[in-house]
């Protein structure tokens, strides 16, 4: 990298001369705004608060749109011309030195999960802006346009994301949603036009990078002491509804041998949801986490259960793998208890690699900075997954204490938020540069 | 049983004699009135009706106290002496002509589940008050007291039935239940008067005997075309309500050999109280109706599941056996996936065996009647099982078509009611006479 990184500094050199700036220099030296930063996402943390000390800024909430008014008003601090595209996104735009260079666009969301946290997303956000912020006040004169991106409704669908790259397809805007609202209207609450998404959305080669900072969410890079996570990767995402129908019939009447019990068979179903996933090499993940049973009395038999099967894998051949297996291990348990089952097949999300050359840039970063860094997927979505289908995505992790995320007691230490801004900076400078 | 017949016969013949009438020899051709039994389940059945053809007359609620309404108007018609006892529970009385004979008790209830039948409780109780009505028209006299018993809020919890032999505890009374209502205002609302159910409790060996009709709400009568169930006794029962706690985590980031699953854990205790119930010899049951998991959501592993445990046999000495075995299996679980576990025990409701002389009177009704009779067990709870503690106990059942109660598609042909109506009018009179 060293030859490369001589070649990235003359060109920068070059142009920052013709300007009378100096750059070129001293940019490895340049540091976030650490107490600053902080602040932000400190003052984030004054939106959208629950009882228990979490944070309910679920999409085109009131909290949601209180949030993106207080980002709003930072991109402007920030010198950034900013607007709100057809999906809803806000977007800070700085424009570039070249007359033909391709936007650098970074940036994360700000909505969370129903009593979430408040480091899921306004960690990548605030550190953006702070970027931005920190790049201004630098005076430096960046080659590519600059686009700090806030994506809309990120927790329940990755919404303003894939509105960007034009994939929320017109079925989905009429569908009734959440509280029972229609998505465009939604997306018309926080200042979007959905029936422009199809006509606006950003087609492939039309980036020079996406490039997201993010807490981790799982507690690897915590446990073992590391600093920076480069991501390689986002997991692909299938989930399954499945419905186990027998029959409801009295618990005290009914003998065992004369029972058609859903729950006995769905009980059997999670097991082997479990069993075949871990009967795998690599580093795949399945889940069961809903199941409801009715009637739901404790003397009725289970006449019916509905659970989701959620699968997790860097490779989707792998995930549809899997649910094959499954599936014929459904019906099998289905013959032994006189039960029958169907099945609801959820939007896929396709996983996303990150691309190379940015997974070498944030190491590269993290290294100059003295930081450790460790290359590891992402088991959980984001943006980014969407936007590597227009260009190059790179992925910055930071530790999260505990692994915990989706959770009032999700916690990022200051100091990591300040190490993760630091990459991203040093990281969309060499890309500008590159 | 021909001799004893006899003696009952002429003992009859000589009481009867002395009033002027003659009711002893011909008692055994008397009959119940087909159509107007069924007309008086066919009117109740106009009460409380759901929109998918179903009857939610729960206790206490407007639809039972219109049932109630009912049902003591027809028990007045039957010449009854209507009253309402300290538990909320219907009692019309018909005095006797022996000063000392203690009182025969038959009846049942009108409540239902929610959205249940209207042939679970209301052919019982209906039944009874066509016996009383038949007495009534055929003049006949009874030697002991008669009361005709409509039970309050059986569904929920025996409420009427305990309460009359005194097993409502106070902090039941006062402990805020269904609609965040206290039992005492609830028992008041139906014109009982719940401080007296302790003074006004019926003692062990205050009643001559108690008989019961009841519908079978298993499959066993109908599939194997019995006319009429004898009792053997009613099953205990023991619930206890079990919590799993694991830890909640994301689907996506957490690896499998990391998650503290509780739904993984709950799966195999749902399989284990199966396992254990049927490795015994014996017709007892076991199963987990009730099984709720949170947080509940696809994308996050089950942190903490709560399910139901009920356990019913004859004998609680067994069922109390299979709890300790399932406890067993519960704790290898729980080391198993690394989770923990606690469980609150219900209020046993304690089996009741039938009386052996009531058994026998009811299989001689139906013989005489020429039908067909089967002894056995009651899967489900009644009010019978509180009544044998005070009295000789007998339940009659008749078929259930498929074998399905608590559902709108709960039935009981015309004719079977007929047939449980004769078999408890027979079976009044032999144990008057007796």
């Amino acid at each position: 990298m060293q030859r490369r990184d001589l070649v990235k500094a003359v060109g920068a050199a070059t142009g920052a001369g013709l300007l009378g700036l100096r750059p070129d220099a001293d940019w490895k030296s340049w540091r976030v705004n650490d107490s600053r930063v902080n602040a932000l996402l400190e003052a984030m943390g004054k939106i959208g608060r629950t009882p228990d000390g979490g944070y309910s800024r679920t999409g085109f909430s009131d909290a949601d749109i209180e949030g993106r008014r207080y980002v709003a008003g930072l991109l402007e601090q920030a010198g950034l011309g900013v607007s709100i595209d057809a999906a809803g996104n806000l977007i800070g735009r700085r424009a570039g030195t070249s007359a033909d260079a391709l936007p650098i666009v970074f940036g994360s969301h700000i909505d969370s999960v129903p009593n979430g946290g408040n480091y899921d997303g306004p960690v990548g956000s605030l550190s953006a802006i702070e970027v931005a912020t920190t790049l201004k006040e630098r005076g430096y004169r960046n080659r590519h346009p600059l686009w700090v991106t806030v994506w809309a409704d990120e927790e329940y669908g990755l919404t303003g994301s894939r509105g960007f790259v034009g994939e929320v397809p017109p079925e989905e805007l009429a569908r009734p949603g959440r509280e029972g609202v229609v998505l465009a209207d939604q997306i018309k609450r926080i200042g979007g036009r959905p029936e422009a998404i199809a006509a606006e959305r950003h087609e492939n080669g039309s980036i020079a990078a996406y490039i997201e900072l993010h807490i981790e969410q799982g507690g690897n890079l915590e446990r073992d002491g590391i600093n920076i996570g480069v991501v390689e990767g986002i997991v692909g995402i299938r989930a399954f509804d499945v419905t186990i129908i027998g029959v409801a019939n009295h618990a005290g009447t009914t003998p065992m041998d004369r029972r058609q019990n859903a729950l006995l068979a769905a009980a059997e179903v999670v097991l082997a949801v479990e069993r075949i996933v871990r009967s795998a090499p690599g580093r795949q993940v399945g889940t069961v986490g809903r199941l409801a049973v009715k009637p739901g009395a404790p003397n009725v038999i289970p006449g019916e259960v509905s659970l989701s099967v959620e699968l997790r894998d860097l490779s989707m051949e792998k995930v549809d793998w899997l649910w094959e297996a499954i599936r014929d291990q459904i019906d099998q348990v289905m013959t032994k208890y006189q039960t029958t089952w169907k099945f609801n097949a959820r939007p896929p999300h396709r996983g996303a690699l990150a691309d190379p050359g940015m997974k070498a840039v944030i190491a590269v970063a993290a290294k100059s900075l003295g930081l450790t860094s460790r290359v590891m997927p992402s088991g959980a979505g984001h943006d980014a997954q969407y936007l590597a289908r227009i260009g190059p995505m790179g992925m910055i992790f930071v530790p999260s204490v505990g692994g915990i995320s989706h959770s009032p007691k999700e916690f990022t230490r200051p100091e990591d938020v300040v190490n993760g801004a630091n990459v991203l900076l040093h990281t969309i400078l060499a890309v500008d540069q590159g």
